[in-house]
């Protein structure tokens, strides 16, 4: 008899967006005619750069002749590509070759599958408040226990808070898996060198990976900051890295990141504790490669007038950035993040759990934001604000917001 | 500290088709200037069709102006591609809406992904011999035990031989998932009917599911075969279909796939053992939709011009089928497949392992075919041929091997 996955029943709840949908939804419903104004999931509404375009219709001529169709590709991604991804990484001073690039369909997929070539009984820690990916996976695949008020039992959470500026210490007891996102979603915070080797010590000292999800790093504008893990000194030896094309490229629907696995990154003390080969054993049996089309489009982002456009779409949504965070704090509300990062992390007013004031916004202002508590307990009270949007529309909801938010 | 899955470590052998490449360019360093003719991988060749050229350009102008951007997707697919999916099944007498319709990034994927909502301790039952995918992605899962003289511990095999016509009984035993591909990758058999109702009974009686891979059924030309597992009476309640446009449309690096999973399809009798949610949970989890671009080039191929043009484009290829057929049929080989199936099946000659008749062909005509034995224990003395290629091409590789194969 067929039986399923039973680590499905103890995900605590529906994946944060869906809820979001259905509540926003519900408020349409009852209100029609209602300008309802999003600055909740994080995705990009600015066309594809010139160069871009230019790319993807190249890709897509090139199927159209014999002489030119091509079909199957690399399972790790073209190699100029790669090639190209990994001469990005020369501008922080950091070396890679090509083995070391894995081309996938984007950051959620790697994020969520990563964890899979480790063994079933890893001792996982993730920050608190974090990306649910990084913790569904987890619980689906069994390495966690029930949820209990709000946490799962076996999983390590590292709360980032006001006292911490909202990047935690490494965990006090063994771990042998750590996720981190910086800039963070959702708390767009950032960290120092310092900071970050801190990390790679611990998991050079304790024989832990660090999955590095750096899918926002394109947004630092101070450059005193590490852009990529592998800035840190023996990073290669206890880090991978994910990264994507979505958020300075806006690829959010065309679908194109990538991981690098170092070739020095070998755990067990063994050739096969070699995670590079795990890495593209895995690829090629789960994945059979990214779209030939959309990575045409990738590569023209990464030409030098390419990467050029990319930095003026960064600089169009920390324009919004600064919008709502100056229009937030003229009416008294503490928001943390928006400087190096397009999310903004607020305080409720008044000690509002997150889902209440989700409420209030939608209800008061018509504005829709996400709840701080999905993305973890210690999201409590604060509530996530995106830059991604039309700064028309986006300066038209903090207007909103400062005219109708009822403190 | 961390540790790898050792499941990969049970992986017998890498994977065969980096073994076939590995071959080749050797005979290749070892032979410059000699012209090595392919009908091995499964590889489309021919450029993709008027119809869907237009829709993939259609698809990129759409992401260069503000009004008609699109950023993230829904998770199983744009809804109009997944209604004219689901709209396709009335050809063969099936109603399906689109909530049943996920859309992915190919046929491989899925295969792979789909055993990972049930249980760990399933019992898998694959056709043997099965491509590699449903197999790896299994012992990598912790499903089986060790490999040992080619078979894993703990699968069951379902011997495919001239006997039965490389189409299986249901197995005696009872099993939980059972992986059948029809027409079939390698063998190019198809079954009747009949026989896959003896599934789809044995099926309902242990209350076990079919993956049923139906990537190739637009190669089916015998109309009284069915086209779709939903043919036969009951498969919405033990069935989950798994498809393609790879070989209809030549997608096999542009990627889009989809899988059927039906709404009255349930396991333990329970609602939370409702597949149709589960797989919608899996998707949104760890994948997050197919690239908006290549959803509009498989939009259009649904139209009819782009059906009519679609199967113009099988019609190319299984020329192509009877081309080898006829020619190794010629010099006394004899070949099985190959008249509803992309893919021939040939016995080697003088009872040859499939690897020494792969160095062989090789050697003495410059053919790489596929070896039978790399799809399982009973593709020994087997060998692969693909029928995906141009039709000049595949011409003179059919000459090459009638001149010079020497038997």
């Amino acid at each position: 008899m067929a039986r399923i996955n039973a680590n499905y029943n103890k995900l605590a709840a529906g994946y944060l967006f869906p809820e979001i949908a259905r509540r926003t939804a519900a408020f349409s419903d009852a209100n029609p005619g209602v300008n309802v104004m999003r600055l909740g999931i994080g995705d990009t509404t600015e066309p594809l750069t010139d160069v871009v375009i230019a790319g993807l219709h190249a890709g897509v001529d090139k199927l159209s002749k014999s002489d030119s169709y091509s079909g199957y590709g690399d399972g790790e991604g073209d190699q100029d590509l790669r090639e190209a991804i990994a001469a990005k990484y020369a501008d922080y001073g950091v070396t890679f070759d090509e083995t070391e690039v894995f081309v996938s369909d984007g950051a959620k997929s790697d994020s969520a599958n990563i964890s899979s070539i480790f063994s079933h009984d890893a001792v996982i820690a993730v920050q608190d408040p974090a990306y649910p990916v990084y913790v569904d996976s987890n619980v689906i695949s069994g390495r966690t226990g029930e949820a209990v008020e709000g946490q799962y039992e076996g999983l390590v959470y590292m709360p980032c808070t006001e006292d911490n500026d909202f990047f935690p210490e490494p965990p006090r007891q063994k771990v042998d898996l750590i996720y981190l996102c910086v800039p963070n979603n959702p708390t767009g915070a950032v960290c120092s060198k310092e900071q970050l080797k801190s990390f790679v010590d611990y998991a050079i000292d304790n024989k832990a990976v660090i999955f590095y999800d750096a899918a926002y790093a394109p947004y630092i504008t101070d450059t005193s900051l590490p852009r990529t893990i592998f800035e840190i000194e023996g990073a290669k030896s206890c880090a991978i890295e994910i990264n994507s094309f979505s958020k300075d490229n806006g690829f959010t629907g065309v679908r194109l990141g990538w991981s690098v696995v170092p070739q020095d990154l070998v755990v067990e003390d063994s050739e096969s504790g070699k995670l590079n080969t795990m890495w593209r054993r895995r690829q090629n049996t789960f994945f059979n490669g990214s779209s030939n089309i959309v990575q045409r489009g990738a590569f023209a982002s990464l030409s030098p007038e390419g990467r050029k456009l990319s930095q003026e779409m960064v600089g169009y949504y920390m324009v919004n950035a600064r919008t709502i965070k100056s229009g937030l704090e003229s009416i008294g509300i503490t928001v943390f993040g928006g400087s190096n990062a397009p999310y903004l992390w607020m305080k409720t007013p008044n000690g509002l759990s997150s889902w209440d004031f989700f409420d209030k916004l939608l209800t008061e202002t018509h504005v829709v934001g996400t709840p701080g508590s999905g993305f973890g307990p210690s999201g409590e009270g604060y509530f996530r604000l995106s830059a991604f949007g039309n700064e028309a529309d986006i300066a038209t909801a903090v207007e909103s917001i400062k005219s109708n938010l009822q403190i």
